[in-house]
């Protein structure tokens, strides 16, 4: 008993670095949205050590980073931290906002102003496929040219940034590997995606191996208008799914702890977990068999994703290391071969 | 139901400052430990703004900060922005380790290596009542002179970090107002906290309105000896308290999708949560009654928790414009009058 209790609390912190998340800001000018587009960036830790010049790296796609990048970065490294990390490491591109409304709405549909007299609402709205232009032919080439990057692709938006993430996932699946929408605006246009969904043939070759998550605030209860109609068109998206055949990986959220402005925090969490399940290894045992334990786990992963995905350099060396403290000179030989 | 459909997708992101968090690091020489330990710290984000020096803050002890500061501090930032925070605003101080089985263990209790020959492990074990006494007699009144304090404090550990947490509350319950402890060593020593609790007067005044939040992971079950030790030693702590009359607040939760090495970040989130409960105030509502939708929520607040808690002028200034924008000009005065 006593060494399984020694390793569970003894070896974390032994491995576990600090250091404190950087932000990179650079700037983008886009011919396609005709103006500049500031882009925070967050990369491995170990991005820039020579152990990890051959590793590469999913991109998360994050709208509205001005409320979300922060946090996301920082849960990001806790959960790919090895050797007990939930999900691989990975490179965050915040899109800050210039004009949201105008970029996350797919149609035009303004309103009046709910208390400021003479005003309307959404005026610019309806610009959504001009920004995915963007995403798809300026920024995702930009980031892959100058970065390390994988060809796993996410992308994640709240409230409209839902709303432009699941239209994209109704139009064009090949642009990202897996959708994350949190409590999003499918009410927007009197359903509008809710409409495009029952026109979407969700049985063809793009959407093999996509994912797409959503989650759901609980509201609050006195403002029963605006909830049963947001509420009832998730709602009603959902229904959909779960009542049509479909190849692709879906999963739905419910918080009832959470609302509008509150979700994207625990539900970013969810997502990252459900898109990586299956991605932490049995470190303990990884001497005892290298290719049950490490190897397998990894090709698992990547077949169910449909895009490869290997252990880390520094995550081998780990494994080494541990192999050569367990007196375990063949298991040790093996990940040293891994690292070339 | 337009207009809140607006209020509810549009007033979020006019509030939403961002500024990328600041991480201040000091050393203090302590004489009760006989060394110099460093100090990570995070304040509130406009703490040195002009319109913050009159406000005071809880303040979150966290302990193996070279873990979890980065994440607690962006997840308290995300949790604490108003206008639709859960938890105040908090200084955030991060104890550094330098030996933390010497400073987190109640007694000496040394055993063999699980696979190094003739070593042991846990040698130094047994001094954490001289790290609790640093805690009292030097570090609180070191953060309470340089900063501003309110009188409310966390203390979170995890693993034998929450072997110390709940040490403290049973043997100091006035020390902290709140213990939060992840997935606890209480196995530790042959369950010497067990023991411990049995002999604890938990009716005494100290421990009225004082919060105790216990969190439990799923650990692997591969490893079924220790598992059965530590998760019974948890068990049979969190039997005591549902079987016997207490005057505190006890939380116990269990995790089923989490183990011992990814439990902090979900359990600190629901923690702080279920510390604050009750804490976020109907902004959208606040002009149409002030005292019922903002002074009384904080008075309930203050009053369970035992510790006066106010809002801030930054949030007070909030309400006064929104008020404002509603040509409210009463709320607004009431409001205004307020932030003197």
């Amino acid at each position: 008993m006593k060494k399984f209790l020694i390793l569970l609390f003894l070896s974390p912190l032994a491995f576990f670095v600090n250091a404190q998340n950087a932000i990179i800001k650079q700037t983008i000018t886009s011919k396609i949205l005709k103006e500049d587009r500031e882009i925070w960036m967050a990369l491995p830790k170990n991005y820039h050590d020579s152990i990890a010049q051959k590793d590469s790296y999913p991109v998360i796609y994050l709208l509205d980073p001005e409320i979300n990048f922060e946090y996301l970065t920082a849960i990001t490294y806790f959960m790919s931290k090895q050797p007990y990390a939930q999900i691989p490491e990975a490179i965050i591109v915040g899109i800050t906002n210039t004009d949201r409304t105008r970029d996350f709405t797919p149609s035009k549909a303004s309103i009046r102003h709910p208390f400021i007299e003479n005003k309307t609402l959404f005026d610019n709205s309806g610009h959504l496929n001009n920004f995915l232009l963007f995403l798809k032919e300026e920024l995702k080439p930009f980031i892959h040219q100058h970065y390390r990057t994988s060809s796993y692709n996410i992308i994640i938006g709240h409230s409209f940034g839902g709303l432009a993430t699941i239209y994209c996932f109704l139009k064009h699946p090949e642009y990202f590997n897996a959708y994350v929408a949190h409590d999003p605006s499918i009410w927007w246009d009197n359903n509008l995606l809710t409409r495009k969904q029952k026109n979407t043939q969700f049985s063809q070759a793009s959407y093999n191996k996509k994912i797409l998550f959503i989650s759901a605030a609980n509201n609050p209860a006195d403002e029963k208008d605006w909830i049963r109609d947001h509420k009832m068109a998730i709602d009603s998206f959902n229904l959909f799914f779960n009542n049509n055949p479909r190849t692709f990986d879906y999963k739905y959220s419910y918080y009832n702890d959470e609302h509008h402005g509150s979700i994207s925090l625990p539900a970013n969490y969810e997502a990252l977990k459900y898109i990586f399940r299956g991605f932490e290894t049995n470190f303990r045992k990884s001497n005892e068999n290298p290719d049950k334990y490490i190897i397998q786990p990894y090709k698992s992963l990547s077949n169910r994703i449909g895009s490869p995905i290997s252990p880390t350099r520094s995550y081998i060396q780990q494994l080494m290391l541990f192999a050569l403290k367990k007196n375990d000179t063949a298991s040790a030989s093996f990940f040293k071969k891994m690292m070339k």
